[in-house]
């Protein structure tokens, strides 16, 4: 008889990298899909632009991967992009160091808890969950912006 | 020193109950605020109002567990709710059977790959990932139709 375990890892470090990897590659076709003026203008209710989102999981990533890492927590200093290419562009750069830095995370920060930018207090791992989702949410409300532009978003179970 | 080790656990089946169940108490907040009308018939782009999305919440969480816990994929069975009362007592028996039967899930079976419903072949964790994501996405889409409406949703970092 096999018994239930719910203290059973299902979730490795490697493994949390690879989805939010996945995630990050749905949310650069999600970028690609806008039509240049609306990635930067449209929005329904009121809401930000998708591109002020995408600004907002650029300012998170890496910094949280950093902060995470090392305990330091120090906000993105990059420019903020104003063309579709260079937002892209910059989307790349931070998925290649994301890989690399999150690879360097040691192993007891994950349950370490800290206080994220001198705000947020939870573990490495919720930070970084929440990064996760926080750009799943959005992300997803790219899809509305889009399906209201009248254009077909990328399929959300794709990840490749 | 502490050296990185990407092999390292960094979420537990527990955890990930734990936080599934944050997302679902956030989502019920997300019904709850839409007026009854609005819940059933209104949508952005020619969208599913916010009531089919979390119908396909209710029949994708207990069968999924189910499904990754038994081997067994079979559809959820149940009415669908007519009323924003009925959907909310739904979603609290199907919040109370979640804990009970995820607790169940024999610890293999979240790295065994299965077919899911027949169809979508993956570990169960990648399985019930995917329920838990998409719960995300589609909830952030219900955020952009209740701004539409002109009213605010509840907190997304709030998950008691």
């Amino acid at each position: 008889m096999t018994t239930a375990t719910t203290s059973v890892s299902v979730v490795t470090a490697e493994d949390l990298l690879k989805q939010w990897q996945g995630h990050r590659r749905l949310t650069r076709r999600t970028i690609e899909a806008f039509p240049e003026d609306k990635l930067f203008e449209f929005s329904v209710g009121g809401m930000r632009p998708f591109s002020e989102m995408a600004w907002e999981f650029i300012r998170m990533a890496v910094p949280i991967v950093d902060g995470v890492s090392t305990g330091k927590w120090e906000e993105y200093k990059g420019e903020k992009p104003a063309t579709k290419a260079d937002l892209l562009r910059l989307w790349d750069v931070q998925t290649k160091a994301l890989d690399e830095k999150f690879r360097q995370i040691p192993a007891h920060r994950f349950s370490e808890v800290d206080k994220a930018f001198g705000q947020w207090e939870m573990p490495g791992i919720g930070t970084i969950q929440y990064a996760i989702d926080n750009e799943i949410h959005h992300r997803g409300q790219g899809f509305v912006y889009l399906r209201a532009l009248g254009i077909e978003p990328p399929h959300f179970w794709e990840r490749e």
